[in-house]
C-alpha cells in the first residue's frame, strides 16, 4: 500500500478513536475503550473494501456490515459520521433521549440490519443475510466484527457450523481479539491460534493479524476476498483502548467514558473531519425472486380429523407456490413440524438448520433483513432455546415467523421435555409480538398466510395430535379476533379458549346444556393482539369467564383474558398445567392436568 | 479381551436392544433404534467401566451415567434391568400412565441425575458434575452418551470449551455416531474425523471406534481413562437399528417402535434375561466440603441509597462464609451482578464461566446434582439465553439459584438489548419456580439468604442503580409474603410494586395523599408464590388495585396479581413497559415507559 493510503488510514483511526472517546465522553456512558480496539481494521474495511452507498441504504447491491459487538457503538457512529452519514453534533447526542444513536445500534438507524448488543447474535443473523445473498444470486459481502469474549457463546458455533458447512464465501468474520472481557481477561487472552484452530475446525479460512497494522489488514481483506468455497475468520490480535496509554490494554477500563477525554483527544492528535469515501456496489441487476401464483389454500372438511400442524404445512406449501418470496426453515424435524412439504416443493427455498434452534431463529432474521419472507419451525418446546434471539427480534422490528408445534400436555406419551408449556408466556412478552393458536386445520391454514402480512415477531402455536374440523372452509380470521362458537342469552358462563381445549370446552358445554346449564365457547385463536371486545362483552354479560389453556398458569391465554378484562373485574376461573407431568395418552395428560371437558365441567359447577 | 468376555458383551448388547424393541412395541410409541445404535457401546460401558451401587444411588463415589441423547430412554432402562435395578415388568411399563419409564429420563428415577430430552444439554450438565468432582475431590468418573445431531447444537460447544479449557479428565464423552438424525442424514454423517476435528480443537483428546466392535470400545474406554489434563471424546461410528435388517440404517425409522417387534427379537437372538454386574465404586472417602460459619449479614442504614444488585453481592458473600456448600458461577459480568466479591473471597468456590449462559445453568444444575448450593448471575436480559436449561432445570427439580441483574428500563443508557423485560414472565412460567424482586438492599440481602434453602429453580432481580433503604436491618422476608409499606382504613386504591417501582409507588402515595387522596402500597418481593392473602384484602377493601412495573405488560407482576385476585373481580390496572425504550436516563426511561410516580399518581386519579 502506498504510504499516502498507510497515512491517511492512520488518521482515520485516529479520528474514529478521537470520535468514539468525545462521544461516551458527552454521553457520560458508553464503551470507547471496546471501539478504540477495532478502529483500524474498521478504518481499513470503509476505506477500501466496503461497498456500500450510504445515499441509498435499501440499494440491494449494498454489502451488509453487522456489529455483533454492539457495544461498540461509539465506532459504528464515528464511522457512519466518516462515511457523511451523520453529523458530528448528532454523534454527540450519543446515548440521549430520543437520539438514534442508541447505546447498542438498533435499525432506527437506516444503516444497520439487526439490534445487537446481546453477544454471540451478529455473527448468527451475518449468516443468514449470506445465506439470502446466495439464495438471491447477489455478489454482496456480509462483514461482521465481533468481539474474543463472545466467541464463548454457544450461537458463535452454531454459525460457524452453519457457514463452514454450506460454505459461505461471501461472509467475513472479522474478530477483534482486544484480550480484555468486561471483568478481566479473555479465556485465551491474545492466542489467536486457538480461535484459528477452532473456526478452522469448522471448515473455515483463517487468517491471523495485527489488528493495528493498516497494511496487513488490507490484505487480510484482500486474501477474505479471493477465498472460494468456504468463509473467512480474520482473528485481528488488537489491544483495547489502544492509542490512549491510560487505558490501553488496562483492565478496568471497559464499558465506561475516559476520566480524562481531553488529553486522551490530544494524545490521539486532537480532532479531525476526516471524510472517507466509501464506494458505492458496482451494479448488480436484481435481486432473484422466485415467481409465485395464485394462493389455493388447503380446505378441510367439517368433522374430519386433522392435525393444525399438518395444516399449517399443507398451507405454508400452498403460500410457497402463491408468493416466491416465502422461505422456510426448521430444526430438523421438518418430518414432525411439517415444513417438509414446503421442502419438497421448494427445496431452494428450504433451509434445513438442523439441531440448532439460536441459528434457526438468526438465519431468519438475517433472510428478513433482504425482504424474505422466513417461516422457521420447531417444537414449541425448543423455541425456548433460542428465547434471546426472539427477543432481540422485537427490538430489531425483524419480521419472522415463527413456528413451535407440539404444543401443551396432549402430546402425550413423550413426556415434559417435550411439551411446550411456556411458549405463549414467552412470545407474549416480546415487543410487539403477535401469538396466533388455532383450533382446527382450516383455522390453522388461514393464520398461515395471514402471518405472511405481519410486522414485528409472530408466533404460530400447533398441535400434535388430530382434532376435529369446525370452521368452514373459506372463512376468514383476523389478526386480533375471535369466534364466539356457541352464545344464548341464557348463558351463566363463557369459556374462553383455544387450541386443543376448544374441543374440550365444546363437550364441556353440551354435558352442562345437557345438565341445564348453559355457557358461552369463544376460540381465543388470536392471544395476542386478543379480542377484547368479544371478551369484555362475556364479562358483562354472563360476568363469569373460566379460561382453558393447554400451558402453564403464568403468562399464557388466561393471564391474557385476564389483562383484557382486568379494569371491568369479572370473575374469571383459570384452568392450567399445574403439575409436572409424566409419560400417558393424550386424553389422560388432558385429564391430569384437569383441562378436559370434565374438568371444565366441574369449575362451571362450582362457579355458578 | 477373551473370548468368554466377548461374548457376553455381545450377548448383552443383544438384550439391551431386544428389550428395547420390546419395552417400545409394548408402549406404541419411543426410540428403540436410537437405542439400538449405542447398545453395544454401554454394554462395554456396564460391564467393565463404569462405577456404580444401584443399590446406594446416593453413594458420593458412584459414577454419573448422563444420557444427553434422553429419547434413547428404552436403552437406559433396559441397562437399569440388566443391572438388576428395575424388573422386566415395570420396563414393559414404559411411556403408561404413572410409570417411572417416562419416554425421556427424569430424576424420578433414583440413577437419573437430570432430566434430558431437549438435546444439547446433558453434555453441559455433565461438564457440571465433572466441575464438582474436581471441587470435591472426588475420584468419579462422568460418562455422557451423546447423539450426533445434538452436536449441532451450541451448547454442545460451550461445553466443549469450558471442559477443555478447565482440563476435565474425569469425564468422557461418547457420541453415538449412527448417522441418522430424525427426519434423515446428519450434516457430517459418518464422518466422525469431521467431529474429532472439532473436539480436538477445543482442547480434547479424542478417539474414533467402531461402536460395534466391543474389543475396540473397551480400548477407547480404557484410553480415556488413561488420559490426564483432557476431558476425552470416543465418536463412535454406529448403524441406528443395528442388528434388525428391517431398520439398521434406515431412514424413516426413528421414533417409532418396530413395525414387527417378534421378527426383530427373534432376529436378535430371542429374549435373554442376562445380568451384568456393576462395580461398584472403590472406598473414596467423604466428598471435600469447605467449612462453613456463622452467617454475619451485611445491613444497611434506612435512607441510604443502595443498589440491590451490591447488596446481593455482599450477602451471597456473608452466605459463603457461612455455608461451606454454597458456590458462585457467573458469565463474565460479575463486577455488574456483584457476585466478584464472593469470588474474591472464595476463589475456589467461585466459577467463571464466561459469555456461555447456558453452560452457566447447566453448570449449576450439575453442582446441585452433587449437593452443592449454586447460584448463577448474569444480566436478567441474557438470561434468556439459558431459557430451554431454565425449563428443563424445572422439570429436573434442580435447585439451582439464578440472579438476573439489570433489570428492566431503569438502567438507563445502555438501551433495550441489556433490560431485561421479559424475565419475570419466562421465570413465573418455569415449574415451581421462585421468584423473588427486593427493592431494598436489607431485603435484598436478606432473600438471598433465603433462597438458599429452597427447592426447585429460584429466581433472583436486581436493579442496577440505587435504591433508598427503606426496609430495617434484620426484618425478615419469608418466601410468598409482602410487605405492606402503607395502609389506611380510607384507602381508595392500593398500589402494588415490586423493585424499582416500590420507591415510585411510595413518592406517588404521597403526592396522593397531599392531593387528598389516600392509597396503599404493598411491597410484592416475593412475585411467585404471592401472597394472595394480602392482595384479597386490598381487593375486598379498596376494591382498586393499580400494579406497577418495570417489565413488559405480559406474564411479569400484574398478571400475577390479576391471577391471585381472578375470582374477587377487584378493578385492577397495570402499568408496564409497552413501548420500545432507546437510550435515556433512568429517571426519563422510567417516565416515557410510564411507570414512574407521575404515571402512578395519573392512573390512580384515573381510577378513583
Amino acid at each position: 500500500m502506498a504510504e499516502r493510503d498507510l497515512r491517511f488510514l492512520g488518521e482515520l483511526a485516529a479520528q474514529l478513536r478521537v470520535d468514539s472517546v468525545r462521544a461516551s465522553a458527552e454521553a457520560g456512558s458508553g464503551h470507547p475503550t471496546s471501539s478504540m480496539s477495532a478502529a483500524d481494521l474498521m478504518a481499513v474495511l470503509f476505506a477500501h473494501h466496503l461497498r456500500y452507498d450510504f445515499e441509498d441504504p435499501g440499494n440491494p447491491a449494498n454489502d451488509h456490515l453487522i456489529f455483533s459487538k454492539g457495544h461498540a457503538s461509539p465506532l459504528l457512529y464515528s464511522l457512519f459520521k466518516a462515511a457523511g452519514a451523520v453529523t458530528d453534533r448528532e454523534l454527540l447526542r450519543f446515548r440521549k433521549r430520543g437520539s438514534r444513536m442508541e447505546g447498542h445500534p438498533t435499525p432506527r438507524l437506516p444503516w444497520v440490519d439487526v439490534a445487537t448488543g446481546s453477544l454471540g447474535q451478529g455473527l448468527p443473523v451475518g449468516v443468514g443475510v449470506a445465506m439470502a445473498g446466495r439464495l438471491e444470486r447477489m455478489p454482496y459481502r456480509v462483514w461482521v466484527l465481533c468481539g474474543d469474549s463472545e466467541l464463548a457463546e454457544g450461537s458463535i458455533w452454531e454459525a460457524a457450523e452453519q457457514a463452514g458447512d454450506t460454505g459461505l464465501d461471501n461472509l467475513t468474520l472479522i474478530v477483534d481479539v482486544n484480550r480484555l472481557g468486561q471483568r478481566g481477561p479473555t479465556r485465551h487472552g491474545w492466542d489467536t491460534g486457538a480461535y484459528a484452530r477452532r473456526f478452522g475446525a469448522f471448515g473455515w479460512h483463517t487468517i491471523e493479524v495485527d489488528g493495528h497494522d493498516p497494511g496487513a489488514i488490507d490484505d487480510a481483506f484482500q486474501e477474505a476476498h479471493g477465498v472460494r468455497g468456504r468463509p473467512t475468520a480474520i482473528l485481528a490480535r488488537t489491544r483495547k483502548g489502544e492509542g490512549v496509554r491510560a487505558v490501553a490494554d488496562r483492565e478496568g477500563a471497559h464499558g465506561k467514558p475516559l476520566k480524562e477525554p481531553e488529553p486522551a483527544v490530544a494524545e490521539l492528535g486532537g480532532e479531525r473531519d476526516l471524510r472517507v469515501e466509501v464506494r458505492s456496489p458496482d451494479r448488480a441487476g436484481e435481486p432473484y425472486r422466485f415467481e409465485g401464483g395464485e394462493l389455493v389454500l388447503p380446505e378441510y372438511k367439517v368433522g374430519d380429523q386433522v392435525a393444525t400442524r399438518s395444516a399449517f404445512g399443507e398451507a405454508l406449501a400452498a403460500l410457497g407456490a402463491a408468493r416466491g418470496d416465502v422461505v422456510a426453515l426448521d430444526g430438523e424435524v421438518a418430518d414432525s413440524t411439517k415444513t417438509e412439504e414446503f421442502g419438497r416443493a421448494f427445496p431452494e427455498r428450504f433451509f434445513e438448520m438442523y439441531i440448532a434452534e439460536q441459528q434457526l431463529v438468526a438465519a431468519a432474521m438475517g433472510l428478513a433483513v433482504r425482504g424474505w419472507v422466513p417461516y422457521a419451525a420447531t417444537f414449541a418446546a425448543f423455541l425456548t432455546r433460542a428465547y434471546d434471539f426472539i427477543r432481540m427480534a422485537g427490538v430489531s422490528r425483524s419480521p419472522i415467523r415463527l413456528v413451535g408445534s407440539h404444543a401443551g400436555v396432549s402430546i402425550g406419551e413423550d413426556g415434559p421435555s417435550q411439551m411446550g408449556l411456556e411458549d405463549l408466556a414467552m412470545m407474549r412478552a416480546v415487543y410487539d409480538s403477535t401469538v396466533l393458536y388455532p383450533c382446527d386445520a382450516n383455522q390453522a391454514a388461514a393464520l398461515t398466510v395471514e402471518m405472511a402480512d405481519l410486522t414485528g415477531v409472530s408466533y404460530l402455536r400447533t398441535t400434535r395430535g388430530a382434532t376435529p374440523v369446525i370452521h368452514q372452509r373459506g372463512e376468514r380470521f383476523p389478526i386480533g379476533g375471535s369466534c364466539v362458537l356457541r352464545r344464548s342469552p341464557s348463558d351463566r358462563a363463557t369459556i374462553v379458549a383455544a387450541g386443543i381445549t376448544v374441543h374440550e370446552a365444546l363437550a364441556a358445554a353440551e354435558t352442562l346444556a345437557a345438565e341445564g346449564v348453559q355457557v358461552g365457547v369463544v376460540d381465543m385463536y388470536s392471544i395476542k393482539p386478543i379480542d377484547t371486545a368479544v371478551l369484555v362483552e362475556a364479562a358483562t354479560t354472563t360476568g363469569n369467564l373460566i379460561t382453558v389453556e393447554d400451558h402453564r398458569p403464568e403468562g399464557g391465554l388466561g393471564d391474557a383474558v385476564l389483562d383484557a378484562v382486568s379494569e371491568l373485574g369479572p370473575r374469571v376461573v383459570k384452568l392450567a398445567v399445574h403439575g409436572m407431568p409424566g409419560s400417558a395418552t393424550p386424553g389422560e395428560q388432558l385429564a391430569d392436568a384437569r383441562i378436559d371437558r370434565h374438568a371444565i365441567v366441574a369449575a362451571v359447577n362450582r362457579l355458578v
